[in-house]
């Protein structure tokens, strides 16, 4: 075992208003079958309360009657603001005080870098239990004029309660590379120095969210594709031995690639793309936790968790629960 | 030793440009006397390339002809843009391609906390050789209505390359602790989800840096008085042990106090203010390595890092070099 704990607490956030693919076809000028086809969404979430609100609701479910925990790790996507870093407002919206709270940033894969983190201060016992939370809210992003990516994201925030462990279980495995050459295939390009939102330069759709679906699933197909292969081999298991891929809920493309050529079945490949779209750095846990709610993964079980994001960046985790 | 590892690699960057405290008095309306006198700062730097580059040109001597990391650790306050984060373009200005690369976000703090990461992987054997970069640019947000923060904030970056090692050397002690009551006394309200460029809500001045910093100040003064203490008695040491103790440089007040209540003598103390002022995240690795290449400390030293970030946050390391 590379970082020894154990999941102890599962928290979702879904939010109750839902746009159908038909009621977003016309904002975007597709069909619905347009947009069924080629993105394989037919409704995502949209959220009226902010990623605090959003991530501290699911936060609320992992911790349930447990003690609040020693560190809070914010892993989203787009922040609430700048500054302060969104764990703060978390941990406002949890009433807490004291609480060290930090986030970490690697976009889609910000939860599978977070949980390496976390099992790593766990394992080294200077922390006790730590929550991770991840909350995204696409939608604010969309660019209308983008039609797939806009078709792709919703919101959704997730959380897990991790704790030391003596047993058998926790981080098995952790991989992650980061390829700059693909660092213009995802970008919000405003928000920050580069193209500050007071500049003139700056245009709107610098502040909304592009994405290059078709190049960067050329570009990371290959990578994927050994990743598993190297990862498989490096923990001497074979695809049969995972009992549930969680893949980084991209595109429909990407998530199917993995049974299509990826050498796993369909059954073992979670997907819940059509009813919640890509969630930024949700997904992950997301799928993690509904898996687990709908008793696709039990006690030791072995998971894979595997994405890429912006950067581009691929990253995986092999869990043992 | 709480992680053990070695520094190895030392890196800054000053922007060449100076604007003296004179330059600054025509833009925010107040005379060269009051900015030195309120803030302490004299002169500042203003970079004209963006995060990325000023990193990178720090990250370069800290490798120096060492080997790449394994892994690359942006620690800054205030992002190139929203997506990707900007460690993937520190990277791609460094020539690299493939290097594990995340953001670590608190604010001011966000070497500290990355240091204490960076060190519980090495510890754990499961990477070699970090480097951590911290860059900002702050003059970039300043809001020249609100003179005393404008008047503090400068553009810096800073680098440090960590490996492991087998000798008496490392994190001894790792402190932090969040008060989200304190949230809203340091922020950059706009872009992210909360305030987005596009709404129609957003103002000009919610995407600018805003510092209340007497409440600041009152707030963390005792939170801050009462860290110090319980750290030294933690580690079972006094004041007179520590050889170096280098503060954020949040303002001269904030500074001054280390050595006027918190038991350290004004030698004790690294001030790189006046020159410099407030760099963000960058202030403290930059004071570090200032604080190395001028000899002011050296290997089998005791550091002492502390300060308080946005959040407000509070957080303290204990370096053995």
């Amino acid at each position: 075992m590379k970082y020894s704990f154990q999941i102890t607490g599962w928290g979702i956030y879904l939010p109750p208003k839902i746009e159908t693919s038909e009621a977003l076809s016309i904002k975007i000028n597709k069909s619905e079958k347009w947009i069924i086809s080629r993105t394989g969404v037919k409704e995502r979430r949209i959220s009226d309360i902010d990623v605090d609100e959003m991530g501290a609701i699911a936060a609320k479910e992992a911790i349930g009657n447990k003690e609040p925990p020693d560190l809070i790790i914010n892993a989203s996507g787009v922040p609430k603001q700048v500054i302060p870093d969104t764990s703060v407002f978390i941990q406002k919206q949890l009433s807490f005080s004291g609480i060290p709270s930090f986030s970490v940033h690697a976009t889609c894969l910000s939860f599978i870098v977070a949980l390496n983190i976390a099992g790593s201060l766990i394992q080294s016992g200077n922390n006790k239990k730590i929550l991770i939370v991840s909350s995204d809210r696409g939608t604010r992003g969309r660019n209308y004029n983008e039609p797939e990516s806009a078709a792709l994201l919703g919101d959704a925030a997730a959380a897990i309660y991790i704790e030391s462990s003596n047993d058998n279980e926790g981080l098995l495995h952790y991989s992650m590379a980061t390829f700059p050459e693909g660092a213009e295939l995802t970008e919000v390009k405003g928000g920050g120095t580069n193209l500050h939102p007071q500049d003139s330069a700056t245009r709107p759709e610098h502040n909304l969210f592009t994405m290059k679906g078709p190049q960067i699933f050329k570009m990371a197909f290959q990578k994927v594709y050994d990743r598993i292969e190297r990862d498989l081999l490096a923990n001497k298991i074979t695809h049969k031995d995972i009992d549930l891929l969680i893949p980084h809920q991209a595109s429909i493309r990407a998530i199917r690639a993995y049974s299509k050529y990826g050498g796993f079945t369909e059954k073992q490949v979670m997907n819940i793309l059509p009813t919640t779209g890509n969630c930024v750095a949700a997904s992950l846990p997301l799928a993690l936790v509904m898996a687990y709610r709908q008793k696709k993964i039990n006690k030791k079980n072995l998971i894979y968790l595997v994405g890429t994001g912006a950067g581009l960046s691929i990253a995986s985790a092999l869990i043992r629960l």
